[in-house]
């Protein structure tokens, strides 16, 4: 069976940094650094969790769970994550939205999983 | 122009509902109750704005945003929502996972919206 794409976050409070983004045309490198960067988080300090969704349109959603905003932020100034942020603003995204919040409350229903 | 996939928050604080959901196979009146809700949610009072998006292989994110915590409670409670929750739970959903956050800190870049 696939990996299951929910995160298995723990009892809250945890934090969430919520990435919404369009995408521009082609890939331009982003797949693989998208998929370098999903395995480097979930190796630092505080992670939680990762979910991710993008539809046909570009338009996607990103949440990485955190044990406290410190973590998140720490992972944001990672010396291998500022780069690649950078090549996000130059080039990969049309867009982008960046959102830090505090998870207070959480309720799961998996029927299969 | 196409209408933004991003959601207009105004600055934080705000709450944002995050609800993570892989879908069952085939439509089942699926894609139309989504467009309704969607269209009735920004109606509500409090709302602040939607965000939505789902990848081919059927998990999805979709993060709604209201002035506050009893502005989202009153919405999960809308007389013609809870129908449409129940559909979810008994076909549409193979699992899913609602979160309430309280977004304390966001950025946002455009390069053409």
């Amino acid at each position: 069976m696939a990996e299951s794409p929910f995160a298995r976050t723990p009892e809250p409070p945890y934090v969430a940094v919520l990435f919404s983004s369009r995408r521009t045309p082609g890939d331009a490198g982003y797949a693989a650094a998208a998929e370098r960067m999903a395995s480097l988080a979930r190796t630092q300090p505080g992670f939680l969790g990762l979910e991710s969704a993008r539809g046909a349109d570009g338009f996607g959603i990103t949440v990485s769970y955190w044990r406290s905003e410190a973590d998140a932020l720490a992972w944001k100034a990672h010396v291998e994550h500022l780069p690649v942020q950078a090549r996000g603003r130059q080039g990969w995204y049309a867009g982008y939205e960046l959102r830090v919040a505090r998870v207070g409350r959480a309720r799961r229903r998996r029927r299969a999983d």
